[in-house]
C-alpha cells in the first residue's frame, strides 16, 4: 500500500470508526479475539518464521557490507531459542490479564436520583511505529485488543517479509472474531509515516518503539501525544554513608547488566568523603568488568592514589559533554559532590545535578539513611526513583504490570513503565432521571448538591 | 517586561528550578502561602478594585466605540456584587481541599525488602494564558500552590491594570511564605506568547483560559501538552421512549440556562417515533423561550403539523454546518433519526452522528430504557455522558471537586473537568537493600519476583 496523505486519512479514519464499536466489545468478546490470534500464530510458525529467515537474510548480508548495525540484525531474529514461543506467551498472559475497560474510579451521589461515575475506557486509536522487531505486531496487537484500542502499526523495512507474514495471519485470525474490521492495520511503506503523523484528529497517541532517533523524529514532527522517551540518562548517587557492600552490587548492576538498555547507568555521584573507600571499591568492580570511568579531577585523583597503578591507567578525564550522554556502552561518568555542613545540603547538590542532567527516566540513590533517601527520592524529577535498588529494575514485567508498551518520561498521563492502563483513559456518566443544573443555582430557592462519595463496588 | 526569546526561557528556567523546590514542601506550608495569600487579597482589595476600576473604563470607552465585546467587559468586571469575596473564598476552598501530592496509588512487594510505590507529584511548570478575567491569577496561583506546580501566567491587555495590581500582591505575599521566588511568575506583553509556548523543555502544561479561538491558536503553535477544550459542542438524543416530562425539562436546561458555556446544548437529534409527540412539547418550551430552532425537513414538517401557525413560523430549515456549529446562543439544530427494527439501532445510529460531529465535550440521551442509555452511555467517545440529565451538570464544582482548572476534550492525561488531580502525575519509588535486577534473569538459578499487592495505607 503506498500512503498519501489521503489514503492516511483513510486508514485512520476506518481505524477511527473501528475503534468505537471494538470500545463497546466484552472483555470476553476481546479476549477470545486473541485466542485466536495465539492459535493462528501458532499454525502458521513455519510460514512466518520462513519470511522471517528472508529478513534475517537480507540483513545479514547489509550488515556484512557495513550497511546495517549488528544489534538490529539480533532484534529482527525471530528464530532464536525461545523468541516465538515468548511472542505466543505474551498474547496470553495479555488476554489472561484484569480487563482495564469499565473500572470505575469515582462514584458520586450528586443529590437524590442523580449519580456521577467516573469509568475507565480505551483511548481510541494507537499510532505504533517501530523498526526492527517483528514480534512487536503480535505484543501490540493484542495490548490494543485488550484495552479495545484500535491501532495502526508501521514497521521497518528491515522486517518486511516477516511483517507482511505476520500480518496476513493477523488480519485472518481477526476476521473470524468479533473484533471489528479495521481495528488492527498493517502500513508498510516507509513513505507513510508523517501522512500518518499529521493525522492528529483521527489519532489519539503515538507510541514510537524503537531507536532513540526515531523517538525523537516522531516527537519533532506530530501533534498527535507521543508516549515514549527519546533518552535514558540514568544516574546514581553514593551518599557519604554508603554501605560499600550495597554500593558495589548496586552500581555494577545498573551499568553492566545490559548496558545497551534505557534502563542502564551513565552517570555516577559520589560523594567527597567517600572519595577513597566507597568508590574505588565500586571502580575496581567496573573497570573488573571493562567499564571505561570518565572521572571529574577529585574522582580521578582519588582512584590514582587507591587503585594499582596498572587499574588506575584505565582512567580517564571527563569532559562536560559525558554528564549528557546517553552512552548505552561500558562507559560511565563519574563526578563529585563535595562534602557540605549540613550533610543533607550534598543530597540537594546531587538532585540539583541530576535534574539538570538526567532525562527523568531513573535516578537512584546509595545510602543508609533514611532521611537521606525520602531528600533525594522527594527531590528527583523522573520517572523512578530507587534508594539501594539497580536502575534495571524500571520495567513493566519487573513492576509486575504483566507487559508493558513502553517506559514514558512524558511529565502527563502515563510515566515510567506504561502497561494496559496506560492505553485507557476515562468518561464520567451521569444517571439522572430529568434533573437540571437551573435548579441548583444560588439564591433561586434552588437544591442543593450532596456530593456523597459511594462505595467504588455496587 | 518585554520578552525576548531568551527571557522567555530565563522566566521557564526559573520556573522549573523553583518548580523542583515547590514540589518538596509540605502540605502545611503550601496552605499557610495560601492563607498569606488570602490576606493580602482582602487587604488590597481597594487597591486592586481601583485599578481594575480603570481596565473597566477603558474597556467601556473600547466596548462603546464597538472595539470590544460586551462579553468581555463583564467578565473584566471585579466589582460585580460578590465577585471580589468569590475570588477570596475560592482560595480557601483550595486550600482546604485534600493535599493532592504524595498520595500513593499502588503498593507491590516485588521481592523481600523490595518494595515499589507509585506516589502522586506536581507535574512541574504550568503556562496559564488567560484573556478578560482578573480572578483566574488568584485563582490559578492557588491552584499551582496547592498542587506544588510552578505557574507562570500570561494576562490578556483588557485586564492590564488588574493584572499588575494583583500581581504585586501576589508577589508580596508569597516573599513572606516558604513558597520559592519564581514560583508564580506574572509575564504582561503580547508579544510574550509565542516566545512562551516554545519553552516546551521547561514548561510541563499549558492551560489557555478563554475564547476558543486563544485555545485553537495556543493549540496550533505549541509542543507542550495543551489542557483545556476548542469547542464545546454538545448533544442530546431523544430516544422513541424518552418521558416528555423529563426530555423537556433536561433540553431546556441543557438549552438555555446559559446559553454562552461550553457545556450547553448545540444539537437535538430526536428519534422518528416522537417527532409529533415528546418533540412538539420540546419544540414549544424552547420557542417560548426565545430558542430559533435549524431542523431538518422531517422535524421541521412535524412542528408545521402540531404547532401553532405563529409558532412554526420561527422554526429555520437547518444546513449541514448547523450540524458542527457550536452556537453559543439561543439556537439549537435539530435533527431526525429515523426508526429502525430493532429499537436499539436508532441508539448507535444517534451514537455514530455524536460521535462524528460532537466534540467529545458532553453528550446525553433521553430514554426510559436502561439498555439504550447503557447502548449509548458506551458508544458515545465523549468527555461526558448523561441519562436523563442536563449537559450543563458538566462542570467541576457540580462535580464535587471543589474547583476546576478547566474542561478537557483531550483523550489522554485528564478529560473533562479537570481539579487538583489533574494537575498531578505520579512517580514509582523503589526501596531495595542491595537488589540487582541480574539476580532475577531466567536460568541463572535466579530469584523470582513476588509481586505482592500490599495495602496502599501503611
Amino acid at each position: 500500500m503506498s500512503l498519501t496523505d489521503s489514503a492516511a486519512a483513510d486508514v485512520a479514519e476506518s481505524a477511527s470508526l473501528a475503534s468505537r464499536r471494538l470500545a463497546t466489545l466484552s472483555n470476553p468478546a476481546r479476549n477470545e479475539a486473541l485466542t485466536a490470534l495465539h492459535l493462528a500464530l501458532d499454525r502458521n510458525r513455519d510460514t512466518i518464521l520462513a519470511a522471517n529467515a528472508r529478513d534475517v537474510e537480507a540483513a545479514t548480508r547489509a550488515a556484512e557490507s557495513g550497511n546495517l548495525n549488528h544489534s538490529v540484525l539480533k532484534r529482527l531474529d525471530l528464530s532464536r531459542p525461545g523468541k516465538y514461543d515468548d511472542m505466543l506467551e505474551g498474547i496470553l498472559s495479555v488476554r489472561d490479564l484484569a480487563d482495564p475497560v469499565g473500572k470505575v474510579t469515582l462514584r458520586t451521589l450528586l443529590d437524590d436520583g442523580l449519580t456521577l461515575e467516573r469509568v475507565s475506557c480505551p483511548i481510541g486509536v494507537l499510532l505504533i511505529i517501530f523498526e526492527a522487531r517483528p514480534e512487536v505486531i503480535a505484543n501490540i496487537a493484542a495490548l490494543a485488543i485488550k484495552s479495545g484500542n484500535a491501532a495502526i502499526l508501521k514497521g521497518g523495512k528491515e522486517s518486511m517479509e516477516s511483517f507482511v507474514a505476520i500480518a496476513n495471519v493477523v488480519s485472518q485470525a481477526l476476521s473470524g472474531s468479533q473484533v471489528p474490521e479495521g481495528s488492527i492495520q498493517l502500513v508498510k511503506t516507509r513513505d507513510a509515516v508523517s501522512s500518518l503523523l499529521a493525522q492528529d484528529s483521527l489519532i489519539d497517541l503515538v507510541i514510537p518503539r524503537g531507536s532513540n532517533d526515531l523517538v525523537r523524529f516522531v516527537k519533532d514532527n506530530t501533534k498527535i501525544p507521543v508516549l515514549g522517551h527519546a533518552d535514558g540518562l540514568c544516574s546514581a548517587y553514593v551518599h557519604s554513608d554508603a554501605s560499600v557492600d550495597t554500593a558495589v552490587k548496586v552500581v555494577v548492576d545498573s551499568k553492566t547488566d545490559y548496558p545497551a538498555a534505557c534502563n542502564s547507568l551513565e552517570s555516577l555521584l559520589v560523594h567527597q568523603d567517600v572519595l577513597e573507600s566507597v568508590f574505588p571499591a565500586i571502580a575496581k568492580a567496573l573497570l573488573d568488568k571493562g567499564v571505561s570511568l570518565r572521572c571529574d579531577e577529585a574522582s580521578r585523583s582519588a582512584l590514582t592514589r587507591t587503585l594499582p597503578e596498572g587499574q588506575a591507567a584505565h582512567v580517564q578525564a571527563a569532559v562536560d559533554s559525558d554528564y549528557n550522554t546517553e552512552f548505552l556502552d561500558l562507559v560511565l561518568a563519574v563526578k563529585t559532590v563535595p562534602s557540605t555542613n549540613p550533610p543533607s545540603s550534598a543530597v540537594e547538590a546531587a538532585v540539583a545535578h541530576i535534574n539538570a542532567h538526567s532525562s527523568k527516566h531513573t535516578d537512584i540513590i546509595l545510602t543508609e539513611s533514611k532521611e537521606a533517601a525520602d531528600l533525594f527520592m522527594n527531590g528527583i524529577d523522573s520517572a523512578g526513583v530507587f534508594w539501594n535498588a539497580s536502575t534495571r529494575f524500571a520495567d513493566g514485567m519487573r513492576f509486575g504490570f504483566g507487559t508493558e508498551v513502553g517506559i514514558s518520561t512524558n511529565k502527563i498521563h502515563s510515566r515510567g513503565p506504561v502497561g494496559l492502563e496506560g492505553l485507557t483513559i476515562y468518561k464520567y456518566l451521569i444517571r439522572g432521571n430529568g434533573h437540571r443544573a437551573g435548579d441548583y443555582h444560588d439564591g433561586d430557592g434552588g437544591r442543593k448538591y450532596t456530593h456523597t462519595s459511594l462505595p467504588i463496588s455496587q
